[in-house]
């Protein structure tokens, strides 16, 4: 059903960088053609929108874009979605016909990818408003209201039987450390991995190092609780970094005979990168790196780590494609073949956010999922 | 036959940084355990022998890494060679009994790796001397001399029907680009491939794309004459980056639509790896290392290159495992399935071996070919 009508509901707006949201009432235009309007069902709050919130310039603002909702309308040309669909968000599109989409090997979507500046593809506006004035959007997604409007393939169809409540962490971190360790490492049985970095994103990465066989899991993180829990992930060794008189580097190798097969940056840190790949071996070493660094974007590595045999390798969404790839791991998680439950530390009312943007800062959560008004 | 004689022969030796060799009386000890000594047959002059001697600190010290050889004698316990066997010489040995020599997915010895102080593996000492005072060895071969002496796991063994004055580019140069081309990127049929360097080792990445099946092999640099030559390799295009009005990789991102599938850095120069990284693509962009920089050792990278996919390798002798894939090559030659001696631009007596350098120098040469006294 398309629908030419504004929604007035309430999202959580961001005023200024690193001020509390405000609940406010704002306006959401009806869909254009390509798009479709949600209805937010629940979402969480990713690193990423902790760090874009904190430091960047673009405001009045609604974050968010790790969520599943619930298709309210459709815009002209929708053909994929109908009014009741169950879906998640995606911060990287799929349009299905630019050539990264139709590759088998990239979802770096010419059309749909990273969107930077809080518009719509489209038309560079935005869909939302309070008494005219434009709020914008994050990531193309903007999952903290109860209505959003995304492009078609900026969503992903799942099953209805998958509850909502939990699969919308497919929707980001979960998804992107099992896509990394699965797609991008391409991590083998009884294979070496140290993870540096144990939020959601490095224990998805565990998690999926434990489905693949590996032997060992080394979890690195200067945070004793995340390291307390890493464990229930299949991490099988942690280090806390902050206990270590010598360069972590030299404490892996010495641990692993030399250096680690895979090794994971999950922090956002370039430092971290050249330690991840100083950690991994000589001759078959290969280092993911997942974070989106805050401070230093330069990465500085010595070219004889590469000379030696290690490679480095990165990726958005852990190099899945949405329309693809999504809905086999919610059929994966509706199998019991992987966790979602486990990551979530912390469940709130849409009123609580703020309180997911202090757990984050206090490092003392995992995923915090904000359940939206019914 | 085991040998205990000293042999007195000529060597070229470097007495000091960038000082042109001097032809002089060495004495040459006999092979020590594990050890055989070889009757040099034919050296190149790689572009790594031209850069110690510029720069390094050892001396005095013979160059030369590049080669071909018949074995003289060998020492105790060596049972893989006799005395005539055809053998190739290589920088990296191949113990076949530490933990990387085993798995099939290294070529990094951790035995027999690169040697850099000049010495000999076994008791870091050398088999070379006038009159009583040691010359030092270059990488385990030290070439530029009548006799050699090697660690067995630094020769391999070849096919008697190959002819040792074009095989010996296979010790180095032209099987490090075969084999970057073919084991580190694995080029696949159809794609796109930029080279960054058209000296022996791009040229060789070039011959192996080519065999691939790439359709487009565009080579860069900034030698009217090297860009000349390029073609007969597979080179399809060429740019002469001294010609561009922009940054390289923006010509080559035009000219590919968006960046290769595959990018080669052949110079040795960090800056030139960045660019690399910026010429391939989002999403499989693929950028391989595998020069050895005499400047600036380390690379700066944005991580957003890593974030949209691409993938940084690197390794020696294009991953090849001496033993096992030298061997192959040399019966490709044989079969007329790879070219060697259109690397070859040089023939020059032992006497004629400063020449060889001049030529780098004025990068005149692909290959200077120096045959040692029959
Ligand atoms: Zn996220
Ligand atoms: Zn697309
Ligand atoms: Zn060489
Ligand atoms: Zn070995």
């Amino acid at each position: 059903m398309s629908s030419s009508l504004v929604i007035s509901c309430k999202a959580a707006v961001a005023w200024k960088a690193g001020d509390a949201l405000v609940i406010e009432e704002v306006q959401v235009s009806p869909p254009q053609p390509l798009e479709i309007r949600l209805k937010v069902v629940c979402t969480a709050l990713c690193r990423s929108d902790f760090s874009a919130w904190e430091s960047q310039a673009i405001f009045p603002r609604i974050f968010g874009h790790e969520a599943s909702g619930i298709v309210e309308s459709v815009g002209e040309g929708v053909t994929e979605f109908k009014e009741g669909d169950h879906v998640l968000t995606v911060f990287i599109g799929e349009c299905m016909t630019c050539r990264h989409c139709k590759s088998g090997k990239s979802n770096v979507c010419q059309v749909l990818g990273l969107e930077r500046r809080g518009v719509m593809h489209s038309d560079q506006q935005t869909r939302f408003s309070i008494k005219g004035k434009p709020v914008y959007h994050y990531c193309a997604v903007s999952s903290f209201s109860e209505y959003t409007v995304v492009h078609s393939g900026c969503a992903v169809k799942v099953s209805p039987i998958a509850p909502l409540e939990k699969i919308c962490l497919l929707s980001c971190g979960v998804a992107g450390g099992l896509g990394a360790a699965w797609n991008v490492a391409d991590i083998s049985e009884g294979s070496t991995v140290v993870i540096f970095g144990l939020g959601t994103v490095g224990l998805a990465v565990a998690h999926g190092a434990k489905l693949r066989g590996a032997s060992r899991i080394i979890g690195v993180d200067t945070n004793p609780e995340k390291c307390e829990k890493a464990k229930a992930f299949g991490v099988t060794e942690v280090v806390n970094s902050n206990d270590c008189n010598e360069p972590i580097q030299q404490v892996i190798k010495r641990m692993t005979d030399g250096g680690a097969d895979y090794s994971f940056e999950c922090i956002g840190d370039t430092e971290m990168i050249t330690t991840a790949l100083q950690s991994c071996c000589d001759g078959w070493g290969v280092t993911v790196t997942l974070g989106v660094p805050k401070v230093k974007p330069e990465i500085a590595t010595h070219f004889a780590l590469f000379l030696s045999g290690r490679t480095l390798k990165g990726s958005m969404l852990g190099g899945l494609k949405p329309k693809s790839d999504l809905p086999s791991l919610v059929n994966m998680y509706i199998n019991k073949e992987i966790m979602i439950d486990e990551f979530i530390s912390h469940n709130l009312r849409f009123e609580e956010i703020n309180k997911a943007f202090d757990l984050m800062r206090e490092g003392k959560c995992l995923r915090c999922v904000i359940h939206m008004p019914k």
